[in-house]
């Protein structure tokens, strides 16, 4: 009984005596519960033997061993919880999800990958760290954000990408702050290395062929974002995409969701395992902004779910100066991530195959639970915060470490070494494999100035942009369709008992539609919806309560006074249709993420409706930075278009001076078509 | 040891087996780990004696009962984890406090109020309930927001109040929305009843007297802050704010820290017992809005923390019209809480004692462990949304059950007639007392129309309002002054090891002011605060990274390079200071809360100087909501003054487009001063 509250608490707290600071500076008490002596054991026990039994549990318990000294249940128990890896899942309240991480984590024997495995893990390893010094060497005094310190963040991505595809993902959505940003779109997502030397270099030409002339002002380099199919180590392709982000934190989560959930969508990818969201955080942005807890919470939501994003946290152990003891009042900075029963991974970034180990763990986690999942880097920043600030002015302690601290690369080569699986002639060639493309790759550069156009999305081909003025089509349909539509619009199944006042309502649409006369503005919307799916185009609404409307308006969706039973009319206007065309869907009560989805969602096809609807009109500055930050200036910085729509109602109704202005004027301030000289 | 197994999992998942919806539709299957077949045990095995030994645990296991039949151990564990109240505290890692809540949650018999205590209750719910009652014979069409369904809230609040005062507190700052706003307002913060109907009335009269005129446009009644002292049951008299707050849900959460940390500051509570922040929650909001988690993350910084918020949440179980399934991602909306190591007590909100019985365990929590818990009231909304909403548009089912569904009142005064406690005699007084009163007050309420002044705060008597300009005053000081503090300011302690730039920048410091020329930002700024300071004002600076400066330009903290020992030269300018008038603190990574917090913290005293710095004055749009909705309108709408200062980087620095502007045309555009009429 004891043995079992002893292997119980490792379990639990195992965790916190892992060895996960690469720099070894952390120091955390450990728990009491870890000690043998806490149940009553002491030294002349460890060779006693103990009787386990069979539990109906998974991992080290199940193991049909019964019989097994204190001093080997300990070692395994070590070496399972306490080692490079710290394990939280225990929060887990489902019985299967946790056995499942249990076999993995606790009767799994010690990592041994194959020498191929091996060899490919540190020809990643020494690209990642090549690519950084490169880069320092030819553009000495830029910022660039690298990713000294973090570098194994390569490699874990790589192998997790190659393991998600083997498991069925066939694509790969990307959002994740400036640090490593280049190394990533370099390595990871494999953008010709001569275009991002030329970029770096600050050049690039105009778009212009026909449709359009762009020229944007364009953005610092570790912003942009790009897409590329890259080959997987199983053969296969993987289309991945880096979403272009702000300097604003985390600001880019919500987005990455979206235009994942509307990949899934246009590629009929149902149970959501084709399509895969992953988003990169840092520590401090990851405890501090609260857009990251919007985004978790539309995780598990029917109309905003994923299928499970992966969060990759590049832990620096401090934020920009700030240390983390000032920057969050949690012990690790993944904590939220509890609070949504994710398992959380915290790994030791100075170990290679650690780190690709949960790395993998992620991929397969959410190919089988579909739901979220998190792997905690926990590493350092050789350089601060960017290259052309001092760190030790504010963190001395750890930077005198970090100088005299082995790179990764370093670590890992000598560990090879050591145990002799990989010759120094076998390292040795990869590193002059990788120097001798990074220089070539360099000199192309100065001849291949990229094309802005690039960067444009796919789907997105042959639209105009902002510096021509389109010609005013007439967008009417007939009146015959109106009256077709608007029928099947207010009809309502027989057997469907709705409220009384809700009924009256259907009835008052169907005479508006009869007599022409009278059309407010619910049925105005949903004509317009109607004829757009009758076409065969997609049309999302989302928003607080924009089923049935704020203002008791809408009623696009009515419930069954008996059953409860949901009836959307305006799914059910094409007969055989395959896919649903029409989705409305009340959210969570946020602004700032569920308008990022709606953008993310809206950026993938311009053949859509997709609309945003506040609440009331001045809720949306909840949002200010997808507008700032995405809507108004996206085109311009990143050259990405969205034909999303954004619904701000208010007025004068006498709620008090709180909704009587959704400030349309700040929306015209951030307008500004260059085009359009005279409007400007 | 399979015993043991059960004992640990009811205190673990007990909560998902409490009956805490009042309206009894919720349905959540039994976890598995809570029949004790699970563990093999049968029927026979129920009076069964076991020795449950004693263990290093408090509660239940550390009782002094040795052998107990398996009935008599399932029978304890019911009542204390699976009656109205939910306790999840096994989160929590510390064991200490774990033992805290075991033993009040395990050992402590059935409530068993007296004979006074729910007398009190009872007379406290009847107030709650008549007072909503009271309001809507009266004003049958207005929007009030009321609390029906939820009553319990108002005893629950004052027990609350009342132990938190036994325990030491003297002060409370209250954040709410607007449900049952103006019944805490009437029976809670005791604003008296005439006014509350008089304002309900539409009736204020605009202040007047020699200082300034106040008009502004006011605000709708259930947005209103106020305060007030109230005598406590214990004898002894706290001081209750309500924070004025507008319809962005939790925006006020972090303002309501700031005011509560600035109380601690100017009454020298150390030890952060004597002021407390309490904040309700709407169940939506709670998981919807980030700035919820900012603010949680704020608890626990040291320049930050309040000694612990109490979180009540009225949890409708419903947003507005949108269910749980559709609003949040985790199993419950106070999930987040878990993650801060938070206790959380879910209580059934029909049930009056149970009710009351966490309030109180909340408080004492709180004066305790001096960190955040969470009541999850689980109650419903008797009325929908609003007075004029129709919920069973969209909820028919749940609004079935209501309708037929007895108040709190009638269940508790049933109960309490049927165990003889309390006669009919009784109860019908109470009633009587209580609508006398009210309708007493109603009647003086058309003679007596309140004086806005009355919204005004304590120490802001005498300042100027908006409609009269001030003279502008010469602030200089006297150049020997400015020498003074300018060599304290440039002063290191002998033994400190500067990084050798940092003792540059001092070494140039120390010129510029003796010379007089060449001053740059960070010496001017630092001499404003410097003689500030020694005039005994209070100046605080809070923001990302601004001790050192997102521009390394600051350096108001500076770093030891071989201890790492910290030393902020503007501590120490005046010697033998009683308090510290001097606070620079890095921020977390948050704008939102930090803008908030930092705006309470203005908002409470006039003499000091409160400031906000942002990264990038671009990243202010996190913070939008506070502009917004208190900065530039908190005047107007409730006559909130702020002397807040907010500094905003930017400029055309090469960093690309994001902070190049940190669109100073919006702080203008929002900025309308009334007297003065050309600027407009």
């Amino acid at each position: 009984m004891r043995l079992l509250l002893l292997v119980r608490a490792y379990q639990v707290s195992g965790h916190m005596k892992a060895k996960l600071d690469p720099l070894g500076l952390e120091q955390r008490p450990v728990p009491d519960v870890l000690d043998p002596a806490f149940y009553g054991f002491s030294e002349s026990d460890l060779d006693r033997e103990f009787f386990l039994g069979v539990w109906r549990m998974a991992g080290f318990l199940s193991e049909n061993r019964p019989v097994q000294t204190l001093r080997s249940v300990l070692g395994r128990l070590e070496q399972a919880y306490c080692g490079t890896i710290g394990y939280e899942y225990m929060h887990i309240p489902d019985r299967e999800k946790c056995n499942w991480l249990r076999e993995r984590i606790e009767t799994v024997n010690p990592r041994e990958y194959t020498y191929d495995r091996r060899q490919v893990m540190l020809d990643r390893l020494i690209w990642s760290t090549q690519f950084e010094n490169f880069l320092a060497q030819k553009w000495t005094t830029a910022k660039r954000f690298g990713l000294e310190g973090a570098e194994t963040l390569i490699p874990g991505m790589k192998e997790m990408f190659d393991r998600a595809a083997d498991l069925g993902v066939e694509s790969i959505v990307i959002g994740m702050p400036h640090r490593g940003r280049l190394n990533v779109l370099g390595n990871v997502v494999r953008k010709p290395l001569r275009q991002i030397f030329s970029e770096f270099s600050g050049g690039t030409k105009p778009v212009n062929e026909g449709e359009g002339l762009y020229t944007g002002t364009g953005d610092v380099k570790y912003h942009l974002g790009t897409s590329y199919d890259r080959p997987t180590r199983g053969g296969k392709h993987i289309h991945l995409s880096l979403v272009a982000n702000p300097s604003h934190l985390e600001a880019v989560d919500p987005v990455v969701a979206g235009k994942t959930r509307a990949k899934q969508y246009y590629s009929n990818d149902l149970d959501r395992t084709k399509n895969l969201g992953v988003l990169l955080h840092g520590d401090g942005s990851f405890s501090g902004q609260g857009v990251v807890y919007e985004t978790l919470h539309l995780s598990a939501l029917p109309n905003y779910t994923t299928g499970g994003t992966i969060h990759l946290v590049v832990n620096n152990q401090v934020a920009f100066t700030t240390d983390p003891m000032s920057g969050r009042s949690s012990q690790y900075c993944t904590d939220v991530a509890k609070a949504l029963d994710a398992p959380i991974f915290h790994v030791n970034g100075d170990d290679l195959e650690a780190v690709v180990h949960t790395c993998e763990l992620a991929a397969e986690w959410r190919q089988t639970f579909h739901s979220d999942v998190v792997v905690d880097i926990v590493c350092y920043r050789r350089f601060g915060h960017n290259e052309i600030d001092e760190p030790s002015f504010t963190q001395p302690k750890m930077y005198k470490v970090i100088r005299n601290h082995p790179s990764a690369l370093e670590i890992y080569q000598n560990q090879l070494l050591e145990s002799g699986k990989i010759s120094k002639e076998d390292i040795d060639k990869i590193h002059k494999k990788v120097s001798t493309i990074l220089n070539e790759e360099f000199k192309k550069s100065k001849d291949d100035i990229p094309n802005k156009r690039d960067w444009l999305s796919a789907y997105w081909t042959g639209f105009k942009s902002p510096e021509q003025i389109s010609r005013i089509r007439n967008t009417g349909v007939k009146p015959e369709i109106l009256k077709r539509v608007g029928e099947a619009m207010t009809t309502l199944p027989e057997t469907f008992k709705p409220h009384r006042a809700v009924k009256k309502i259907f009835d008052l649409r169907r005479q508006m539609i009869e007599t022409g006369e009278g059309i407010d503005w619910a049925v105005g919307e949903a004509l317009a919806f109607a004829t757009l799916i009758i076409e065969g185009n997609h049309v999302r609404l989302s928003g607080q309560d924009v089923e049935r409307g704020t203002f008791s308006h809408r009623h696009s969706v009515i419930h069954d006074q008996e059953t409860g039973e949901q009836y959307c009319p305006l799914d059910n206007l094409v007969m055989n249709q395959n896919e649903e065309l029409f989705t409305v869907s009340n959210s969570s009560l946020s602004e700032f993420a569920v308008l990022g989805f709606e953008l993310g969602y809206s950026m993938e096809n311009p053949n859509s409706l997709v609309l945003w609807e506040a609440q009331f009109g001045d809720f949306s500055n909840g949002a200010q930075v997808i507008f700032d930050q995405f809507i108004s200036s996206g085109e311009a910085k990143w050259l990405r278009q969205t034909g999303l729509v954004v619904c701000l109602p208010h007025g004068y109704d006498g709620q008090g001076p709180e909704h009587s202005s959704a400030r349309m004027e700040r929306f015209l301030q951030v307008s500004f078509c260059p085009g359009c000289k005279d409007v400007d």
